[in-house]
């Protein structure tokens, strides 16, 4: 047994579509408190085989077992023999008083960026968690191929999902997203995150707003393509999420992009689970061409 | 609009894989209290389409939720052209003072059957309320199939889909369960409900134990055939579900039964999400063959 391994703390373990879902907790020396996360197990990964890895970025409130319970995606991961990681979506239990005080800043909600500001910047480092920490001790521990990673995810993890893909080039091969906040410099939660964890200097801020990251980039990052679904009847679409501003930075940058908007569809899980396996036949066609 | 459909108030909806997943609340006659149910509609339903009906009956401590947002059924039912029909599992809030004191008994804890002893004989009357309420009014209210009814369940709901099943003939045209009950007069479970809920003269509860129904058959009720999945890591299993009785009950009686045994799965929505295809797919069948 690695020694990566030997740090994760198995909480439950539940057989699922010939696979294994799996629940752990590990102490972090990024975050440097106890985090969470899930771990769906195609049967290839569970007899040894260096699958491809897709990791889930949840929305606001969630936690590392949102998708695992709610969007139905271990079915055909198991088919087409994907590993899935549901990262937690912030420190809990970190000390500052103010942690739950809002359900859209704080306690669920760390944006997945690494914050400069006190009391934040202490333990609200989620890009260096998953980048750093969560991701390469997860592929080690359990022989994963760290050269096929797909990343994906819902809202504010949508944000995360796009964010981190073009901070980090070449370190994902895939990346799509559900209804994610696509300009958070212009919409009120990323206002309120970014001005909480990065300040008042909005100089700062363009460094984790997808759209604005994507303006900057001279030829298509992913020119496989970046898939995203979003509902119409959304009650956030208009003020939080902006897919229009990401949509003319992709036009511009020469990014190959797929927006579907769907009639009737809201932003929950019901919304998810019925396009995951496009998300999921989306990684796995992009992660083949690296095998 | 007709009379059914007025007195139920929608919760809320969410578009699921091309129809609707809904929750509702409505008041209930039978029961003498408001009861809530969820119900997924398939495309051709919505559109008007008479449409088979299929009810799952949950567990102990489960919801109108639990179904509709775990086991990931909505994406084949949608395919198959089912509705999918989730009651409560218990009244709520019914003023009896040790109603919730047990996570086993009381709420969350309905049996499926009517109670006969105070305080529970007031509103405890599942089954009056499933069979003459609830179905008939989903049924006129949706313009469902009313001649195309399956019925499965899980635990104590796989109990509930056995003991109906059996005490309703002709009412149901299809049945199956997930790691049911089997033999509640035998277990501690069904002791403690039975006492509770129909006192201590133990020759009452043989009526609602579906090994002892099925043992009273001389004829198959269900020739096409009895569907029940059984997780061999269920910690559940040897103390309180004992397939083995009905299994024997069903051989004595001349039902065919498809009973699978599978290693390392346990008593969770992981096992029933990675075997619903195959209960929906049974159900979808028998139900055609009524079309």
């Amino acid at each position: 047994m690695n020694p990566s391994f030997e740090r994760l703390e198995l909480l439950s373990e539940h057989a699922c579509f010939g696979g294994v879902q799996r629940f752990y907790k590990h102490m972090s020396s990024e975050v440097g408190l106890p985090m969470r996360f899930g771990l769906f197990l195609p049967a290839k990964a569970v007899a040894g085989e260096a699958v491809p890895l897709l990791t889930f970025l949840a929305g606001l409130t969630c936690t590392e077992e949102t998708f695992a319970f709610k969007a139905g995606a271990q079915r055909l991961a198991a088919e087409l023999g994907l590993a899935l990681l549901t990262p937690d979506t912030s420190p809990r239990n970190t000390g500052v008083d103010s942690e739950d005080h809002h359900w859209d800043f704080g306690v669920g909600a760390g944006f997945y960026l690494d914050a400069t500001q006190a009391p934040w910047s202490g333990h609200w480092c989620m890009e260096s968690y998953l980048l750093k920490e969560l991701l390469p001790e997860v592929i080690d521990a359990f022989g994963l191929d760290g050269k096929r990673l797909g990343l994906f995810g819902h809202s504010m993890g949508g944000h995360g999902a796009l964010t981190l893909a073009l901070r980090h080039p070449g370190h994902f091969q895939s990346v799509s997203a559900f209804a994610p906040i696509c300009a958070p410099t212009q919409c009120p939660w990323g206002h309120k995150a970014f001005t909480g964890y990065l300040g008042q200097d909005e100089t700062t801020w363009a460094e984790h707003d997808a759209s604005a990251l994507m303006g900057q980039q001279t030829s298509a990052p992913y020119p496989g393509g970046i898939l995203i679904d979003q509902g119409l009847a959304d009650k956030f679409l208009a003020e939080q999420l902006h897919p229009e501003v990401f949509e003319a930075a992709c036009a511009k940058a020469g990014q190959p992009l797929t927006l579907r908007r769907h009639d009737g569809y809201d932003h929950g899980y019901y919304f998810i689970s019925t396009f995951v396996d496009d998300h999921l036949r989306h990684h796995a066609q992009a992660l083949s061409r690296n095998a």
